[in-house]
């Protein structure tokens, strides 16, 4: 699939000698430093123990969408999300291509299944906006059940809004360089191979469609109850900080520390107008 | 119980003999003949199996939501309708109190839990309208939670019925009269006893707040993609007929019989207002 | 599928001019009449709302397995069973052919899920035992699978019987004269049209694989602590009143009366080797 | 609860002056070094990678049972073991308390339902066990239940062995003075406050109620066809590994490196015995 890549994309990579680079629109030349990093991450996360701690004694639910393009580091970012927090009130919500029964039903139905209960903490890797994007590009849905996807989805997610689930969609923005360049490390790193599935490799040669589709999908989902947050994730450190700074600055839970929450850093995260930066 | 009866009614049961009276405003003076409506029941029934065989040839979906005071009717109607279809593509959804798991997630959830599959009908033994009526007059939620589940439901109706499940909402309708002497009566049949719940004998002296409870959850939700049928009730025999007649006549299945299947009688089916006659 | 019956069952049907015929060897030469057969169930199916109730406040779990080939009465068993629970404590389990993830299973697994929770009595139609008898005959598992069934199985009921489920696995038997009379009913009958399944229709072939699979299968699994009960099934009335009477027998519940639950009659209902009656 | 330590061991904390001490009877004087960890982590972890390919393909199933004492380190070994394994085919299954319902069922009812299909690897973050263990030891059973959970294990656990789910029980071992220090140290770190239950803070109290406890289940629970592996692991870098090779050392996976995967320490993993070490 390297052919696949588009020309100027494969001499940057050349270019780059095998070594991440980033993307030239990215606001930081420089991959943040890991022991700010680690540093960052680690009072963040103490922050949301704290989080959990609150949801569970005041028995709030909060589901967080991870989305983006293969290779954007969903994964990544939901472990150390979860990294520290109670496996059993902590749900990673990965779900398998639909069987024939499910793909039958209601579209929203089996993820509905997985909304938290009071003190759960549910965190999507993927989600219904499935029907947006992949199935989209792979033609895995008709578009009249795209069209029918996207009338219904601002109804669904004001209903489970209003119901007090405090839902956070969150996008993980990479260039084209970048999934090409993980795309290559996937492919020479044993322990990532198995991400590499058809879907990923084929999906390279999509590029243009799946911007298409992503730019569509954000654009038409962006509700004011439920607002999509576009993080900058080429580089995969402050993306990551990014979520958690996300989700934390928005609840007021016990003990916050606004130092140490902060602001989300808006050359990183932001509408989905950023998809486009 | 009995002393919680109003004067009048207690007369009329009197009166009645402990034969099952008719309420003065039904609109025929004689329960259906019960050769009639074996014979319509049957010819009914066989079409409900090409219906649903249709179902499951064209993966078609269907829900009867069967709501109603308690004695109204609903076990029985569902029987009737369920007794010769195939119990591997019939569902009776009757669930019971919530848990406590199961009370802090969105309402509806566990009901979305059981709708159908392609080429499944299920029967609602009671549904998601507990909150409107029950849970209002035994004080089971808060006014809060009341108003959010109104302002909700037009949408999670129009959720699912946009999606092509075929949804029907019957409210099988009885007098005060009527419910008493089913009371009385399940008082002494052995068979019926357990059916005598603490909720339908408290229930006996909320007669005026069940009232307002339906009525005002009838109007607030009946929407066009979601009509409520309300079937008068008093008479058991023509009720079952006009919720299978209901159901049938609204949907266009292979082999069906318009003869058979004919109009819904007017006097005994109709919206809203009917609950006041 | 006429032809696929055997020479003396095809002459036998013809004598019977399309009039129900006994088995010759049946106990009886007449069905049991209407009257007796309305007014026993009625006393007994009074002490099953008795058995529920004792039930649900002593937190015991029932399951009662019914069993045996198409036509057996399976269904109608279950109906008059059931028909007076109440319905948020009695669950009919009746599980379609296996998805493609749930034969990958432990293959208990699926049926294990329904096992009653306290106060629930659960009526299975088909059961597990389908890979005794029509997956054999069928060949929808390999011989290995059948035999780990068997090894299995034992097992399987000694944990849950021990574990305080009352177990009742009861197996319908009809003779071939019989099944084959309710084919043709069927076949015209166009309430049950839909019960002739492909399986149905193709098993009539299979008579004798059929016997010799139930044979071995009954023989196999008739435990100490969870017998077999053959039910002698060509007069539909009485197998119903033995179904109920069999359960009702074997459990002391409150309120109890001897004299109505009696015993199973003898000639009716018995050990495998009634099969071969 | 520093005070419900014995007084050699708060000593020899204080002694070691919040530094990790090792128990003396450890076979190692110091912990792994970090490079030598990371670097066969490493080459396990490609190892765990190529066995879940192989699991996919071959629809094999596999389940790892993770006991121990609080603090032994349960969720460490199972964040290493799923670290980079497909999210959409590996579960962590950390149940609960039981719900009343649940608390009703046959005791393996909610466990059998998350036990892997096809292609799927579960860990079990605490499991059935817990009847043997914490419930013994804060009387959340009764001696009966506890009885009829011994005599049942054996079987239950041939029956999904036999049926090929391959079967890991790992207990984590960890000496008083270990626990004590993890203890503290969860007090003072904002990373695991929420660890501190009730139960493990009264627990501390127990060691002696909880060794035999422990002891009494290890040795009744361990069976040919599923054995128990004690893993020491007061080192938790050793314990981690350990846990990993001793799955991989047991499965013939298609790419195996046998040089990589080598033997389990046997100092530090064996069976039952190695808990009063
Ligand atoms: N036939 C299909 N129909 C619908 N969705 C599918 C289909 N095949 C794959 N998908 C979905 O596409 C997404 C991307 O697939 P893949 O890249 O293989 O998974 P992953 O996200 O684990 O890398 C997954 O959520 C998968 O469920
Ligand atoms: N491919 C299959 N694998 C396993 N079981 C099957 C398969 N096909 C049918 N069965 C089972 O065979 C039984 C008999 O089927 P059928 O006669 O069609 O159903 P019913 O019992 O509703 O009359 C059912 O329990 C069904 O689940
Ligand atoms: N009342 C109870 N009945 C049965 N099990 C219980 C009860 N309370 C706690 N447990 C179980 O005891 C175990 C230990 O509890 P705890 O230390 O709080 O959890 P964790 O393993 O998450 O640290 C858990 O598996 C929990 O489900
Ligand atoms: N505490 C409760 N909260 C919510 N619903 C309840 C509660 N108690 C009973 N109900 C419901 O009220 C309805 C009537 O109860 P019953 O007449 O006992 O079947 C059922 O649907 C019950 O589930």
């Amino acid at each position: 699939y390297k052919k696949k890549a588009p020309e100027p994309v494969r001499e940057a990579i050349k270019e780059a000698g095998g070594k991440p680079i980033l993307n030239l629109t990215y606001p930081y030349k420089e991959r943040m430093p890991k022991d700010e990093y680690e540093a960052t991450l680690h009072q963040l996360q103490i922050e949301l123990v704290k989080l959990q701690a609150w949801a569970q004694n005041a028995g709030e639910r909060i589901a967080v969408v991870f989305e983006g393009r293969d290779t954007a580091g969903k994964g990544g970012a939901i472990k150390r999300f979860s990294e520290h927090m109670n496996p059993r009130a902590t749900r990673v919500v990965a779900l398998s291509t639909p069987s024939n029964r499910e793909a039958s039903q209601w579209y929203f139905q089996r993820y509905i299944e997985h909304m938290p209960a009071k003190g759960e903490i549910c965190l999507f890797d993927r989600s219904w906006y499935n029907r947006g994007v992949v199935e989209k590009v792979f033609g895995f849905c008709t578009d009249e059940q795209r069209q029918a996807f996207f009338k219904q989805l601002p109804d669904f997610e004001k209903l489970i809004t209003e119901d007090g689930i405090r839902l956070f969609k969150i996008w993980l923005n990479i260039s084209q360089a970048e999934q090409l360049n993980r795309m290559l490390s996937r492919e020479h790193d044993p322990l990532k191979q198995w991400k590499l599935s058809k879907i990923d490799v084929e999906g390279l040669g999509y590029w243009e469609e799946y911007s298409d589709a992503i730019s569509e999908t954000l654009h038409l989902t962006h509700e004011i109850y439920a607002p999509w947050s576009v993080i900058r994730a080429d580089d995969k450190r402050r993306a990551r900080i990014a979520c958690i700074r996300l989700v934390l600055s928005q609840i007021e839970y016990d003990g916050k520390k606004d130092k140490v929450v902060g602001e989300v850093d808006p050359k990183i995260c932001g509408g989905p107008a950023l998809i486009h930066a």
